[in-house]
C-alpha cells in the first residue's frame, strides 16, 4: 500500500477484512468512497454502526429484528401453526425471497455438530419447546 | 430484501452502491458486519468518514494527501527533476507498487477528451507549467 495517505491505508485495511474482499478490491472500493460526497459517506458509515446498535434477536423466533419481535412474528397474517426451523437468519431470508411460505420461523443460530463439541445446549432450542399458558397448542409465545 | 429488519436493509442498500457489489454480495457483507464486535464496526465506520474529512489534494502534485503535501513530495530522497505525469492517483499507486521509480509525480485527475468536452482547462495542468522564482529549472514549487 505504498503511496497511500494514512486514512486511505486504514480504510483499505478495514474493507479488506470483509469476506471475499482482497486488497485490490478494497483499494478500488476506497477510491470510490473517496469520490462520494461527505453526506453519502456519512450515511454509509452510520448504516454500519446502526446495524450493530439497533439489531437484536427477536424474542420469539430469534430472527434478526429491530424491536422485541421481528416483522414476521408481528405479521398477524402469518400462519403460527407452521414453524420452519432454520439454521441461520440467511436461510430465513432465502425462504422469504421465494414468497412461498406463509408460516413463521425458528432460527437455531447453528447446527448440532457433536465432533466440534456443539450440542443442543449451544443452539436456540429450549425456547422452541417451552409451551406458555397463553398459547396452548403453539409451542411458542404468540 | 423481504424479511430483513430496516437497519439491515439500509446497510445492504448502502453497500450495494459500491462498484462491483450486487445485492447478494451486499447482503453477505452486511451479515458479516452484523457479526463484528461493536468496536470493529465503529472502527470501520470511522475509517469511511475519515477519508472524506482528512484527505485533500497535495498542493504540489495533486496526489491524495493527509496534509498540504503528500508523502512522496515530502520525501527528500526523491529525484525532483523526474516528474511522472499520471491520469489518476490509482496510476501513481501502481507505479509506486512496482518500486522502480524514485522521481515525483503530477496527477492530472483526468485526460483530454475533446469529444466529451474535456479540455486542458478541466485538468490539473496549469500549476504543472507555472515556474516559481524559488525553483529555477524545476517547473513546480519544491
Amino acid at each position: 500500500m505504498t503511496g497511500y495517505a494514512l486514512p486511505i491505508k486504514r480504510l483499505i485495511r478495514e474493507l479488506g477484512r470483509l469476506p471475499g474482499i482482497g486488497e485490490k478490491t478494497a483499494a478500488r472500493l476506497a477510491n470510490h468512497i473517496l469520490r462520494l460526497s461527505e453526506e453519502d459517506a456519512v450515511r454509509m458509515a452510520e448504516s454500519i454502526v446502526d446495524v450493530k446498535r439497533k439489531i437484536r434477536l427477536c424474542r420469539v423466533c430469534f430472527n434478526l429484528a429491530e424491536s422485541e419481535r421481528c416483522e414476521i412474528c408481528l405479521d398477524h397474517s402469518r400462519d403460527r401453526q407452521m414453524i420452519c426451523v432454520v439454521e441461520e437468519p440467511d436461510s430465513l431470508i432465502a425462504i422469504e425471497d421465494s414468497g412461498s411460505f406463509r408460516g413463521t420461523y425458528h432460527v437455531l443460530h447453528g447446527v448440532l455438530a457433536p465432533l466440534d463439541g456443539i450440542g443442543p445446549e449451544h443452539l436456540r432450542l429450549k425456547s422452541f419447546w417451552r409451551p406458555t399458558p397463553a398459547c396452548r397448542g403453539n409451542p411458542r409465545p404468540c
